[in-house]
């Protein structure tokens, strides 16, 4: 079930150069968002791309097409395919990541340059834009790799990659590239594929750890959807002291219409919603109350002692696998090119929820892998957001998907100062490894 | 009752001469919100000062003292007080006017430039900055002394001015002077004032005609509140895949709150507002009835069939008479210095509401006036909003106030092309001169 002794020591006496790397692949502002630095996003692609096949990874850079951002025609970030062992009495897993990262500057709040890893030896932090969110996970499979190429040690297990350098602009391109390659069976690069494995922070939703202390395996994700109602009127703005009390205003009934869908105390007012998702097993509740979480933790978070309830299992369920609901905002005096005359309920985006199965094999030996490395037992978690990648994998290839979070629920990503603790990073690397040989375990 | 014909001919004679001096008028940006512009508001008050001097008043101009704006202390611009006539056996009136303007500038949409009056002599509009809001109607009190100056006519009455330069600028410093002007008695320059008259269109009220077609008298104003209210509750933005159904959420408990205020038929949900006003008597109820205005008008006006009732009595009585209660709108996300714990219901503003005696000899002139002018019973008409100086006069000289417009309902004061009609301006200036000798007859 372990990994070799030598494989742990040997990311232990590399860290500091696999630190290194991380800094390396930093210090590329690869920010699919801006397309002054579409350039930086190839270069991101052809440098993982060198990294992997100079560790025995056979590669292929998939050209996705061209997509128009702020008016302009760019050319789509390649999808970097790779795979390594083909032995058929080993099980195959495919690891997802992207190698593109959120806007950052200095500017923006940021303590240090956000493109220069910088190490703080006093914390242990590794604070850079990409270090959590995706770059820091990617070297770990490096990492993985390099030492097992290093000792001479064959693979546990056939292993498939599948990187993208389009995540934080919304994936383009993506599904397409994993439905057509499923749907090519034994000719495609996923051929055989067993499970799924992802490392990665993704928007939308915090695939972390739920705080700093404890690590967890995430197996659902209530998805999203966004709404947008318009109650239009006058053809004009209106003076209130002229016509107040005279007409129909588009604020009262918006108003009115918007205070029928969430109640204060979380309830959501819409028939059926609520009814959409059962009540949970007694197993299933066994899951919240283990978790290493607290009504504090939450009042820690927020800053303030908002929470909807004062037990932890029911609190923790409100954000894990009850459907919610949340008012974004309201924007009055809008005028629309077009005069409506009625309500409008448009719906602006979707993502389905995802639930996997946490006792398949794959979870199994994710959980032996983190008790053997972090010698804890894994928080097992649902979140709120979506992921839509891991939806895609688990429907076109019809295995079992995991999300293995490798940093903590402060890392900050999308935001200023992100940051990846060296431990997570290299007990992390050490864990990715693990699960490896933990697959094979589970498999033989 | 009527005016002498000699008078009514003189203005038809000299109305190219009229509006020139309007054009003069307008000419000079006396803009009270522009500290730059701050000059031309003295300016503005000295051309005025010099023009009742030379038509015999007796003026003075009173230093307000100072106030700061944009972070920078000005001189408050001074009130032109003037008199003329001291005859016991006459009657005293009172006139209120404003020389200062809102911004304008050709930048913000106006088809010609802002501070150069246009005659359109196709449409007979005269196009300005101030051609309605109140240059206008201040020149027509003008054109009526240079009348009677030139004719060698006695004014039918006594005549008292105040006009002040900060109206558009909340008319800081004029409340103090008109309440110590009255407590001076007969040392005073209000001394012996019988009745006011107003003849403006003052901000968050629109006290013009109700159409282009029939020229009104304006008894009532509602008052106006404005109250926000502030929801807290995290100390900071929460992801809603994160906190959505775990905590409190300030949108959700304001929208509730804000949905209880008001129904999207009008009625003021708040306990004992809407009592606040008595139901109308039949004879109230006659002067809505008569009022020369359709719900086809406020269609027309509001650009859309989103009238509150099919009744036109009905209808103008929600303008007119009862409470009204608009919501302006949410902000969401707003990130307060201090953190709060609960909500908070302020009241930032308030203007009282005022209503006069329209059975009063001042309200009866005014009607035979424009009767005698227009050929055309008044409209008796109540508006929204609030202009406080109506109820400082009211109150401090217990006396009746009459507000009298000179525009039409599609002036423009305070927005873009802000014209006023040349027969308006004419007309106007008769039915000021006429109503003089109305208030004569009726006082004898």
């Amino acid at each position: 079930m372990s990994s070799p002794l030598e494989f742990l020591r040997f990311i232990d006496e590399n860290a500091d150069r696999f630190i290194q790397r991380l800094g390396q692949a930093v210090a590329i502002p690869s920010i699919s968002g801006d397309g002054t630095h579409r350039q930086d996003v190839f270069k991101m692609g052809s440098w993982l791309e060198d990294q992997l096949k100079s560790l025995g990874v056979e590669t292929k850079q998939v050209d996705l097409g061209k997509h128009t951002m702020d008016d302009q025609e760019l050319p789509l970030p390649p999808a970097i395919l790779g795979r390594i062992g083909h032995d058929p009495k080993k099980t195959t897993i495919l690891v997802y990541g992207h190698y593109d990262v959120q806007p950052a500057s200095k500017s923006d709040g940021w303590d240090t340059e956000p493109f220069e890893l910088v190490v703080d030896s006093e914390t242990g932090r590794l604070i850079g834009r990409g270090s959590t969110d995706d770059k820091g996970p990617i070297m770990g499979w490096l990492n993985v790799l390099e030492a097992h190429k290093a000792l001479g040690l064959s693979l546990p297990v056939n292993m498939r990659f599948c990187f993208e350098g389009m995540e934080e602009s919304g994936s383009e391109g993506l599904d397409d590239l994993i439905t057509s390659e499923a749907a090519k069976g034994k000719k495609g690069w996923f051929d055989g594929v067993d499970c799924v494995c992802i490392v990665v922070n993704l928007s939308q939703s915090d695939n972390y750890w739920l705080n700093t202390r404890t690590p967890c395996l995430t197996y659902g994700l209530r998805g999203i959807k966004y709404f947008k109602v318009t109650v239009s009127g006058p053809a004009r703005d209106l003076h209130s002291g002229a016509f107040g009390r005279m007409v129909h205003e588009p604020m009262t009934d918006l108003v009115l219409l918007m205070s029928k869908l969430v109640a204060p105390d979380g309830t959501i007012l819409i028939p059926g919603v609520d009814d959409m998702v059962p009540g949970p097993s007694s197993e299933e509740t066994a899951i919240y109350d283990a978790l290493d979480y607290s009504v504090q933790d939450v009042v820690d978070a927020v800053g303030a002692p908002i929470t909807l309830s004062e037990d932890k299992t029911t609190l923790i369920m409100g954000r894990m696998r009850f459907p919610s609901l949340s008012l974004h905002g309201i924007e009055g005096g809008v005028r629309e090119t077009q005069h409506e005359e009625q309500a409008r309920f448009g719906e602006s985006a979707r993502r389905k929820p995802w639930i996997a199965d946490y006792k398949h094999w794959n979870y199994e030996a994710a959980k032996k892998a983190t008790e053997a490395v972090y010698k804890k037992s894994p928080d097992l978690t649902r979140e709120g957001g979506s992921i839509p990648v891991t939806l895609t994998f688990a429907e076109s290839l019809g295995v079992n998907v995991l999300l293995l979070p490798m940093g903590r629920g402060d890392d900050g990503a999308h935001s200023t100062n992100e940051k990846l603790d060296r431990s997570n990073f290299i007990e992390g690397s050490k864990l990715l490894g693990t699960y490896l040989y933990a697959v094979a375990a589970a498999t033989e």
